[in-house]
């Protein structure tokens, strides 16, 4: 278990390029300076600026204290409206700006306060502001916990789909503070959630038998040694994938597990609160176990149930009450067939042989993937 | 000389990522499939998009042998205007937005033919397009062809500064036809030919002989034996100097030379074609040998007389007639400060000890950065 007073990092060693560090415990806020200075973000002076970007649900929570811990430096503040309407070229387009006309230069460090959106527009900016500066990011939700905000991945949406916009841009630093959880909505919990499963499932057996024994405690409690753990856990295995696979020409893509149905739904809903993204994860990945078993890739009969019975047992069976009775089939195919996996006209899914053995299944035949929305959409998306 | 039938690439091979070709010779452009195809930007078929970027004016020259070339290809043409108001968040966001909506996937190639601005915008989309596209330059002006096209770096202007917003995104592959210089304007020669001197400059004094006894030629006749011999070095030469520093944290900012005066004086001008970035870049090269000299740096008293011996003869002294009797000091030495070398309040710029021998002068004294600008707007612009 961590130890919050001497924190050792979870690093990322790129060959090319600089580490990348994970710093997973609890009461990390209140010394932002100290833990960027010790673990390799480079010395703040007064001189040098911080880009400091966060939105108005952190701004209402943390603000104040993130505020205090970064008094004594040269702040340029920027806070943004909370939920995805931020991850947009027009948001990106003002925080740059905004940036620039401060003067920024290429020492500036940028730290990143926030769940996934924000994460992903500030290591965007980052990324491209005097094309490169250093990031530090600060997540303040289970799911960029143990997800979003490792490994490099930034993005901003477009008119044609999420995240379509972006580049691979590694953080320097990543400072997970488990106390930030505590004022987190128990749907954000669940969304983390979702993500967390998703890492058990694609090649962890002995971390979904841990998520049967403390799944509950995780969710319930989320500052505490379990979330802690199963935190730190995520991002080792993070780190392992996206070391072996930066840009996502192979294993990486593992990490997509459920997103392919989960991007279709969420852009059915219009991206909106209807269902959050790990919510959605979470069908995806039933959706996909049941594809498996559709197409007698499952090699465990009991894959399916085995799944579905953990999630009744956190009462995540469905994660959320939707109406499906206005989506279509055709939709949702469609949505499907945009997805940056794909290569041309192929449908390229990730299956499950069994819970902890996912695997990259190319021409997926869209007739299963068909079938899997129709029973979806009979069930009025409850899972049943 | 490179020739045309079977033309050898220059390779520009990264360790850790895929090697980046320069091809150097002439009547490229109706075979762009071929060349494509041969040195490694992949194979073309039906089904595989390409995202097709070209201004007004390479259109007006050679759209439609481009899109005769391509005409078998399943092509997604987007058309800018020409000029540096190309090169901006929404012209971006433009690009971006019709490039998804027509379907583009992780293969589709980005061809972008044109100049700077067109490279520069073309590289930084296809660098955040899905994360990153495959990318293939095709320049068309003598300073994309000797500079812009190789070395990875994309840009958009900001309204605070030109190239503020970025990436490092290395094409696949360099097509520079000289041929496609023949239409260029001789103000675009003269331009081009700023970024060919400042190799010699930089590093290079044989090269700079070669340019005494050669640069007429290549100013006069652009698709000749001459031209293509100094674009071959010119590239290998930034090839050399890209393969040590991508990133521009070292010997990369010696490609700066006179760059920080080019920029003060095009901003003042507002980028506009009044003065073009190379012309800017020639005066850059002699405000740096004079401050150079001034500050005791320069170690041949020669210095500054061999180089403007040099453009005189070429009837490049000064490179364009420009009236400087509504530029301030202050504003030059203000845009200056925003440069991206600087770090803090430090001028960093690059001097000369000698013709070939530049160096990165760090925490230049403002004071003569304003006694070179002082005496450069008394003689109204005229370099005398």
């Amino acid at each position: 278990m961590p130890d919050s007073s001497a924190p050792q990092p979870i690093w990322l060693d790129f060959k090319d390029k600089h580490r990348c560090g994970i710093l997973v415990g609890s009461g990390f806020l209140d010394r932002l300076p100290v833990l960027i200075e010790t673990h390799g973000a480079g010395v703040l002076t007064p001189e040098r600026k911080v880009l400091l970007l966060y939105d108005s649900a952190v701004e209402t929570h943390y603000g104040a204290r993130i505020d205090t811990a970064l008094r004594a430096y040269n702040v340029i503040k920027h806070v943004v409206p909370a939920g995805e309407g931020s991850k947009s070229f027009s948001a990106l387009e003002a925080l740059c700006t905004r940036a620039l006309s401060a003067g920024i230069d290429r020492k500036t460090l940028v730290i990143a306060v926030g769940g996934g959106v924000i994460g992903d527009l500030g290591g965007f900016a980052a990324s491209i502001l005097l094309r490169g500066l250093p990031l530090v990011h600060v997540p303040t939700t289970l799911l960029a916990h143990v997800d979003s905000a490792i490994g490099g991945k930034t993005a901003i949406n477009a008119a044609s789909g999420k995240n379509l916009i972006g580049t691979f841009y590694q953080p320097h630093l990543v400072i997970a503070d488990s106390a930030t959880l505590a004022s987190l909505p128990r749907r954000q919990m669940i969304a983390g959630y979702g993500e967390v499963l998703k890492y058990a499932c694609i090649n962890d057996p002995p971390f979904f038998q841990w998520l049967q024994h403390n799944g509950k405690s995780l969710l319930n409690e989320p500052n505490s040694d379990a979330t802690r753990y199963a935190v730190a856990h995520c991002a080792r295995k993070k780190a392992d994938i996206v070391l072996q696979d930066e840009t996502e020409h192979g294993v990486r893509a593992l990490l997509n597990l459920g997103h392919s149905f989960a991007h279709a739904l969420e852009s059915a809903y219009g991206y909106s609160d209807t269902l959050l993204h790990g919510e959605a994860v979470i069908i995806g990945i039933v959706l996909a176990a049941r594809l498996s078993r559709q197409l007698g890739i499952a090699q465990d009969p009991q894959l399916e149930k085995t799944l579905t019975d953990h999630l009744a047992s956190l009462d995540l069976l469905p994660p959320v009450a939707i109406d499906t009775s206005a989506l279509r089939v055709d939709d949702l195919m469609a949505t499907m067939a945009r997805d940056k996996k794909n290569v041309g006209a192929h449908f390229n899914v990730i299956a499950l042989r069994a819970i902890g053995d996912a695997f990259i299944y190319k021409n997926c035949p869209p007739e299963a993937l068909r079938a899997v929305w129709t029973r979806f959409l009979a069930s009025n998306g409850s899972l049943s």
